[in-house]
């Protein structure tokens, strides 16, 4: 295990399989610290972990915040509404400055898509990024693909359907990389016109109607509607929207047998996915929260946690 | 000690004298550690605290938060501004959510009376209730009575006076619950729209004037006014309110010689308080602040560090 | 060491040229546990810090935070928003509730010149005042001496010039008296309506020129300007501003070879300092940061870390 060290972690974008099982791997024996009584280690013990969250963040940054916890990292947070970006200072020279204080790991969220990549070029200290505009979420990545493989085993040939509105997505992209770096077959179905690009040339397949993308698929991958982007896009109403790209259990029947349904949650209930599929036995959504804790455990102590090995 | 253990605590009502009496004896032994020059033990090490706020508050949240590192709990803060909800998602989908993070504990305000017993249906974690709407405030009341219990050494047969807006304070309902249960007399006196119909059911007495109110009272509560809420009820004006229901020295003659005069804080001064009241030898309201932290570090105590008793 | 105790640190007015000294050296050993691959030491544990921000700040803020997580103590916070301050609770009131929790230290921000004063009046606990109104900004002061003692060595006879909105800024305040108490010989610049009369009380000169200004400097601190301070004087606009008061390269050219140049954050760049000035050789501006947080170290130490010495 020594012999792997992320410096930074921007995105799934050029890992290879080996890098995300090796830190699939770590986040299982850190599952194993989540499941005892006390659920602490001094691994990171003196390390400073610096959250910046330029959007708000609920379960993205609790998640961090608990993982770091977790491994006795102390942690220190700033989000937009408080930091100096209000008095007009430029995000480089905020994140210098916050180098000066000697983090050992910033965590930052920021609505510019690249803006992790353009500090990445400033700073010395690692960076995860906890969500960039509509580019990638490489953390959530990788807790949707921790809650596959517990359940299925193995990526190699699975059929993962991602469906919703693909284009603003960041959890998709993430998803869409690491899987299929991994080996899963992607199909995607959403409104036409939030069906980005990069999607065929990642390799995955753009299906035609629901059923299609339900058709004996594996794993059922349900995106957040953000009521906003569909008035961008001139899309009717959220029951429109609901009627044509919300699952029921109707359509999982079209499934493989034991399909398991994911959503990167906040849920909208009735809108993406009927309640009945929200709390039904398909549903592994509360796991990938669970799993999301272990995930970013591992990303602390693959970034910061091994100095002395 | 080890035979009582609370799951939730939600509020005083379905509490017994015994359970009380335990509580605040384990809150005099916490004070003991808050008398040493280092005031910090490790009973809590490892577990998880998660504070969920959907109102703001100053004093109850902060007295919790130094409570958890007081028994070096790890706690994480969400508050309605940053959390999910915004987003459209149920508070009990949030709740879930966050549980599946492992905290040990939830600690809980919200606008709504009745919400964390809502949440203690659908969470396997504990929760504590830490002011629903109008309906109770369970620590405040806890930390009401030992500060009465320093001062008096019994409730059996003392005489309470709680004076305000009777029915918009959860504060008020708290202590009547505990202070009856544990044989207090508690008299109350405010606004007559402001008196709610369970103060007699309790056994609670209402009085027709403050000279009433206070006579050969041994504690008096004066209760915070929220400007807003006298309005709802149409009353004239604060400096009204402060000459019909407000405490001065001269209403204090009339109780017994050695009366404690408490307040839940923030006070207004000069409304419900004469200003020579609030910082006169009566006032015992910076202990209540006080003995908050020492009946807090209880609950937690009682409620997740217990595993190993 | 022992012989030497701060209560509080309301501002450098009044400290000798041993007290600045003291700190300084202490701050010193400080940036040796900064300096290493583990930056904690237990000497706070148990120790309950309190930061109490009325206006918004990010790095004052996050220093003081970095260093009581390096020395362990705990540490809380409250903002203005969540404060009860909004419910018409006096300053005093909040203070003295606060205090009731127990805290040993409180780091208090305030737009009132006078703030921590007042409340150092009416609370048994250590205060350090880090930023109140146009008044003093002492840890801003010391941070800037420890930067400018380890580029110099001494501060006999060391030419400072400050250059900007002398009047509203609690820094300038901070460093001119802390320069003068040790022996630094310092001058001001900048907009003639911005000079207020204490500079020449302490012994500062007023200069009429930048080139006046700059002339055999040592270190030249400059100001950040703010836009709304120059609407109050009528001052036309901020490129004229930058014509006048901004640093340039080119005025670097008449200071001493080994000049240093100075600034507290954030910077306007193209404002204040030129781009090529902010980043070039002369920049230690990213040393006051990192200098920052061992001078807020020391005093956390100096102030509540001695009980055993």
């Amino acid at each position: 295990m020594a012999a792997f060290k992320l410096t930074n972690l921007l995105g799934l974008e050029g890992l290879s399989a080996d890098d995300i099982s090796h830190i699939l791997e770590t986040a299982e024996s850190m599952s194993e610290i989540n499941a005892r009584p006390i659920k602490k280690v001094p691994t990171l013990r003196g390390k400073l972990v610096v959250s910046f969250f330029y959007e708000p963040s609920t379960r993205t940054k609790t998640s961090f915040d608990v993982a770091a916890k977790r491994l006795s990292a102390d942690s220190v947070s700033l989000s937009a509404s408080t930091s100096s970006l209000t008095k007009g200072e430029t995000l480089v020279d905020t994140a210098k400055n916050l180098e000066a204080m000697g983090p050992d790991l910033l965590i930052m969220r920021h609505s510019m898509s690249g803006a992790p990549h353009l500090l990445a070029r400033h700073m010395n200290c690692s960076i995860i990024n906890a969500g960039d505009g509509t580019h990638e979420h490489p953390s959530q990545g990788l807790l949707d693909m921790m809650t596959i493989k517990r359940n299925k085993g193995d990526f190699n040939g699975l059929n993962v359907s991602i469906i919703g509105d693909i284009s603003h997505s960041r959890v998709a992209r993430s998803d869409i990389i690491g899987l299929t770096t991994m080996g899963a077959k992607v199909r995607v179905y959403g409104p036409r016109t939030l069906l980005p690009p990069y999607v065929e040339t990642l390799g995955a397949e753009v299906c035609d109607s629901m059923d299609h993308a339900v058709e004996d698929a594996d794993v059922v991958m349900m995106l957040r509607v953000q009521k906003e982007r569909l008035d961008d896009v001139l899309f009717p109403s959220l029951r429109e929207y609901a009627r044509c790209f919300g699952l029921s259990a109707q359509h999982l029947k079209k499934a493989k047998p034991d399909v398991i349904v994911m959503h990167p949650g906040p849920i909208n209930r009735g809108v993406e996915l009927a309640p009945d599929v929200a709390d039904g036995p398909y549903s592994v959504i509360l796991n990938q929260v669970e799993n999301g804790v272990s995930v970013r455990m591992a990303l602390l102590y693959l970034l910061v946690g091994q100095e002395s090995a």
